[in-house]
């Protein structure tokens, strides 16, 4: 089969490789309907996670068809329709027993980082019964594909994560698609009033559409004056960081109000300075973390009751023979306006 | 009367002033009968906390007797014993009524910082329906001024915003009063494991008799490895921060396992540099605070009950007109060995 | 001022009686501007209130303006525009600490009830500070009043003691006035399906404008069957009684699933068999309650943010003289069509 | 092999059974070394229980050593020793993910009831990585026997659903096993007042060990007046129902205060009236629930710690050879002064 194997930093190829197999009872293959490709992706191709070894087929996210399974697995059968989670959770041990999957003890995430992924003809995925999510026929399979990580990651690590409550004042910092996916999910519990900031005008517009209700370009320096005038000088209940540098960190820990909540989801490479000789009178609770995707059952009925409609995150459209310009598409995603682009293999 | 006086960094006196006076019919003045000492006078002492001017009174613990009410006071009279807490709340306000009585828009921390405070023989306490407490006549006045400021700190800062849960490991780095106070509440949810960090022997042997089950002297700069070998290389479900340098800071940093709780309690001066580039991923929570008062109540009923003994605390006792000798003692803390000494008025 | 008096079982008048003065420094005289009708008044004038005494003036709800407050007053002057809550709160006792307004120990639902109350040109409000809410000017004077008691009430009662969450699939049997509260104000946590059940299809229909995904006429006595097909013989997650009879309560026993809840918002006159035989081992959690109006502040920001609509639930207006018409209106409401009735006194 | 076989009401058998055998790939088999008897083996003797049938083997708690295990079997192999929980869990379906493994869909409770059980030389369990714990070599079998059932039962059902904490006062009706597990367990969070409340004398004694700090004989029908008084007029913050019928169930209704919570543990045979014309207003909770066993793991590091010891249950010991005698002491519990007994294959 095909396959976009990575080379090493810098370096990625759309080749022939062998088809995946069952390996242990509890494995299914799954043969890849719809992709995508993840910010993470372009991490790993810029050498920034070293657990990510030369060879490895990458991709965490998709929809796919039950190809196989082994003998272990009980609730999925050859021919179902299936969306993969971006966390693999065995269900048995300590973290998986407290719904912590993403430090599952077998799992976590290892899907085109320690172990073959999803952008690939086939994949294999260890513990079936816990990692896929059966896909109701009468859901967009698009929409389908942001469910495999961007969507429960923005509501987990940022909605959840930050205790969005009916009636609060939120600022998320930072618009792309998990910043997007915060935006959305953020409007299940009802917050007052949603502050977007971004360097990115069309982003920034994208996220109006998407339901917020102020919009902050931060290229001036100023995002701090003008949310702190928004709030009437109170500053917000929850500070969603999804850009992962300290100067988006910086924002948040200055417009956080005593008892709310900075909620990190960016993904940081380097340590940031933590105003503590401020913040520890404050009364703020701040939060991190990689997603659980306990929160996957939930957004499939709500996308399913048309809640969220996630197919507005979609952009670009490749087939998956053509997956590499795909990635020159996201790697270049401000200039091409492009959010998620799908990858398909039909 | 007499009161203690901060006259500037460096300088405090034991002088005469003029007895206070009810100001607004919400005001109470109150006889002190027991006072003490927080590392917090200490702090202002050195220059640390500028919003404290040269004049004031210092002090924001103690028990006294209702001396006089104002014609708005409902809840106490004239003879009444109180506790007074060191966070004046209005009871008004969008944050009293959230419970956030530490941010009370006419409140907070004021007694002994922005208004006079408890060193001294009488004190007007604002909002006395609110920020005042019924004694009862069962239990003992020392054990009660623990429950002024550094009980509730230690629970509501500490153990509530640490989640601690029965079954759970923790580690509390500083066996100071605060430390201690964590240490003791700790208790009312039955950790199976808490591990006492200090640099203090005798402190780490007070600890031990309030019910630590494991000591770390950390002058070897060994505290993480030993609390990474104690957990089998697991970590902590919560790291209560109750010193307030980054040094001690990082040991939480390092000690708290995915999905824990790093609770701050510690006053910083410094900011601290936050390892976000390796939290991002481990689910934690951090959490900051000043104290609200709202646990009191519920910790004279577990006082009442033998539930706890904050009078293992008390170390020294002094007059009131011996003040300045009790600073002597509380300032040279180790040296002395001192944890709390008890100020009386009687 | 003329207002209108309770004269006992099925005897009420609009009559002259004396302006209200200030009692205590915390009172305040408000101007009605706007009130309204409560189904729990038409239950006074049933003489099923025995607390509420002959000579009593009715009401609890409305929007006004101050017009003189006692010296204790700090939040409001005269002239300021006022929400009355329906549940006067001191903010002083053990359970207006705990949010617990519903059980004031001085306070509690007394307006229309053991005091006089608002259907009247001028009401005095006991603990002003604790029992107003500013209203801003932007905001209708119409849909104000539907937060003096049916919002809240739908919310706090029906929504947040149900634990209605994002994707789940709720029931609300009986669409009357709180109901429909419970309807709107459910949809701040996004269920993906709300079925509302009521006799009335005038009632119905007007849920669905408010956002009901399935109605079901229960006059049939099949509202169990149809709504255990609608959800694939599972049940509901969260089943809300606003009604009050055993027949009602009946059905959300048998529609709640495993690990659901039954909130309880209806007024019962009489007990109800509880099948605790069938219910012990289904993991459920039923709730009571009176209305506490903790979240009237927030419901202000969401109404003021049109997250929700209340103007919708007003169906007829009157102005104060021709109250006895209101109430004729009202109490035939169902021949009326009629959800909420606004007096004005303009 | 031998096992205790129910031959239908009032009929059981001690006799020679074929041995268990694996199969699914997920079961394990496990040798008896210690098991008991609780109080459903009797309500299924007396045929409260028609979906257990005759010729089913009896029992749901117990510790021994595995024998054997299926293909897909990871945490397990020959020779661990472990504890079997009574709740079979399959870690894979929808209410498995949620935590509620009383409701998995294909488990809950089904050994000894609706599968084999543990009153038996050996017994299979289904599941085994989700349904059996591993018992650390320092702890206590008999103590780990506890661990099955009862204690999780009283420790979910009745102090997490009942919400208990520090400084609250709590009322557990009923001291049978379950209730003395409950109130074990309920020191977790170290409530004020623990008041016990039986028929029994010599169970009060117990409970006065355990840790109850008021006894009521409620023979004279005057528990209600006690709670009461002892509560000043103001009830309890929780009621634990312990027992299971009407009678009990009243006096939990009748003492729970404002804002309290009736936890119902007690297993019904008939329906109970509820008050709901008097609680409506009254904001309780009530709350029921068959245990899910999620608490065990911390309940073993609870009792490893010595924070509870719940050998303190076990009053008589028998060789498995005698179990038909251990029924006989079991089935006359209160003049035998039995609370649990253990049965040994040793």
């Amino acid at each position: 089969m095909k396959a976009l194997v990575y080379r090493g930093p810098g370096m990625k190829e759309w080749t022939d490789v062998p088809m995946p197999t069952i390996q242990k009872p509890t494995d299914a293959i799954v043969k890849i309907v719809k992709t995508t490709i993840c910010g993470t992706d372009l991490h790993i191709l810029k050498g920034d996670v070293p657990t990510c070894e030369s060879g490895r087929i990458l991709g965490h996210e998709g929809v796919g068809i039950i190809e196989e399974v082994g003998s272990g697995v009980q609730n999925f059968k050859r021919g179902d329709k299936v969306l993969i989670s971006c966390i693999t959770s065995c269900g048995k041990c300590e973290n998986c027993k407290k719904g912590l999957y993403a430090h599952c003890e077998d799992g976590g995430w290892i899907l085109g980082h320690t172990i073959d992924g999803t952008q690939a003809e086939y994949v294999r995925i260890p513990y079936a019964d816990t990692s896929l999510h059966p896909v109701p026929p009468t859901v967009d399979e698009e929409a389908m594909v942001m469910l495999s990580d961007i969507l429960p990651t923005g509501f987990e690590i940022g909605v959840l994560n930050g205790r969005v409550k009916p009636g609060d004042t939120i600022a998320i910092i930072g618009a792309g698609p998990v910043g997007l996916s915060a935006l959305l999910t953020s409007q299940f519990y009802s917050p007052s009033e949603i502050i977007m900031v971004d360097l990115d005008d069309n982003r920034l517009q994208v996220s109006e559409k998407l339901g917020a209700t102020k919009l902050i370009n931060s290229s001036d320096g100023k995002a701090i004056e003008k949310i702190m005038e928004i709030t009437g000088g109170k500053g917000v209940d929850v500070a969603i960081e999804a850009v992962g540098i300290p100067a988006t960190f910086d924002i948040c820990q200055e417009i956080v109000k005593p008892g709310g909540t900075i909620a990190n989801v960016g993904v940081h490479g380097k340590s940031v300075e933590l105003h503590i000789e401020k913040l520890w009178i404050q009364n703020i609770t701040l939060t991190t973390g990689l997603v659980s995707t306990n929160s996957t059952p939930m957004l499939l009925k709500a996308v399913a009751a048309k809640k969220i409609e996630p197919l507005q995150l979609v952009t670009h459209r490749f087939h998956i023979n053509d997956i590499l310009e795909a990635y020159n598409v996201f790697e270049n995603a401000a200039k091409e306006q492009a959010i998620k682009v799908i990858i398909s293999n039909e």
